[in-house]
């Protein structure tokens, strides 16, 4: 019997070249799907809550799809854990109801992005924070946030040139913290465009640099120009930590 | 002129053949060495206050060297942490007294052990922890961990054959603590023999299994036979934490 899954899963973007699935690279897609695949012994698609661009990590991201296989959910995980790379990690698989979709459903999603910007490289946690050589001020970027936080239309901070729909989205929550040679960056929203939150923090970084100031914000957002922004900040900061059903 | 000076070092150990140098292997040291070379222009040896195994990490190793420069301390770490591979990193330079010898002076160090035994894998510290397909049981292994702590000869869990120097150490403290999925083992002692801490977690692992009681920890150490011990453990769940001086 044919039945819906979701799946929570973790993992390190490093080595993939994103969540979706493209003929002849790894992807995260593509690598879930193969598993799936396999255990079903007929093609299987896995949708994703959202697209996370290459090099770029996920504590929890949810999926669902629809499996017509005999195991518990706690086999299905097992399978998936045993058959996937290290870098990646089923958390949890439950059924859901028949018309959860893990896209059109998705409420909110929380991202964050880490910045190191210390005298010593870190060891440990290296692929997972992007190393700064200069010290941005943090209540400036505190400052800015402040503009960048609410509903608005964000199409200065849109990756995608050819974004055809609304580029208005509900960012509630934008906070910027300290912790030691850390800044760690956090955003809550109802949506976000394609490298949306990247261009947000390249954009900030440049606030904190001095090189922006924040009462520039309402100006830039009302101005819908990608090229007004700062630039897209490299992937392996970015982790996408939670998505709100 | 030359210039005594003491050096912390982090390591992600994981692609190296472990701290000491060899011809034609990555190694800690080598990598250390040949960066200090260079800021020399002139072969320059570094002393590690221990060799680390292969696989295995490092937060804080300690290590002098014997330098003519004329650079200052913090320009001597951002000059080595310029050069040095990503998965190495000197947190700290400092001039140290003239007898200042990493190995000779230190009084004591600690050793921490990971092991992971959930039904998920870890995905982002997954190179810095020992998986296990099966869940120990904590308390037996503080039972045991409590007859190895004092002063002792550990030649039951000597990993070299041919030692000949005196086996007897003093471990004065073993703590072995659940955080949920994971089993902290840490180890601090005046000294420890070759492969000692993975040996003694190799066996402490045992005894979590049921295979072997705590109450047999007197007459293993009595034995004096390495064959009697348990496994040594995987090197990537291990890391020195600390060194005192």
């Amino acid at each position: 019997m044919l039945r819906n899954y979701k799946f929570i899963i973790a993992y390190d973007g490093t080595r993939f070249f994103g969540w979706e699935r493209q003929p002849g690279r790894d992807t995260i897609q593509g690598k879930l799907e193969s598993v799936l695949t396999r255990l079903q012994g007929s093609p299987v698609e896995i949708i994703g809550a959202g697209r996370t661009d290459a090099g770029v990590h996920a504590r929890a991201m949810a999926a669902n799809a629809q499996l017509d296989v005999d195991l518990s959910p706690e086999e299905i995980r097992d399978y998936m854990n045993r058959y996937l790379p290290d870098a990646i990690a089923v958390r949890e698989v439950k059924e859901a109801a028949p018309r959860f979709h893990a896209r059109y459903k998705a409420l909110g999603k929380t991202y964050r992005y880490v910045c190191f910007d210390g005298p010593v490289k870190p060891v440990f946690d290296r692929k997972y924070v992007t190393l700064l050589d200069y010290r941005p001020d943090v209540e400036r970027m505190q400052q800015a946030a402040a503009y960048l936080q609410g509903e608005h239309d964000f199409a200065s901070f849109c990756g995608n040139p050819r974004m055809k729909k609304s580029t208005v989205r509900l960012v509630d929550s934008i906070t910027v913290v300290r912790q030691r040679d850390r800044i760690v960056f956090t955003f809550h929203g109802t949506g976000f465009l394609q490298n949306m939150v990247r261009i947000l923090v390249g954009t900030l970084l440049e606030v904190g640099r001095g090189t922006r100031q924040p009462e520039d914000m309402p100006a830039l957002l009302e101005a819908r120009d990608r090229r007004l922004a700062g630039p897209t900040a490299p992937p392996e900061g970015l982790c996408l930590m939670k998505v709100d059903y």
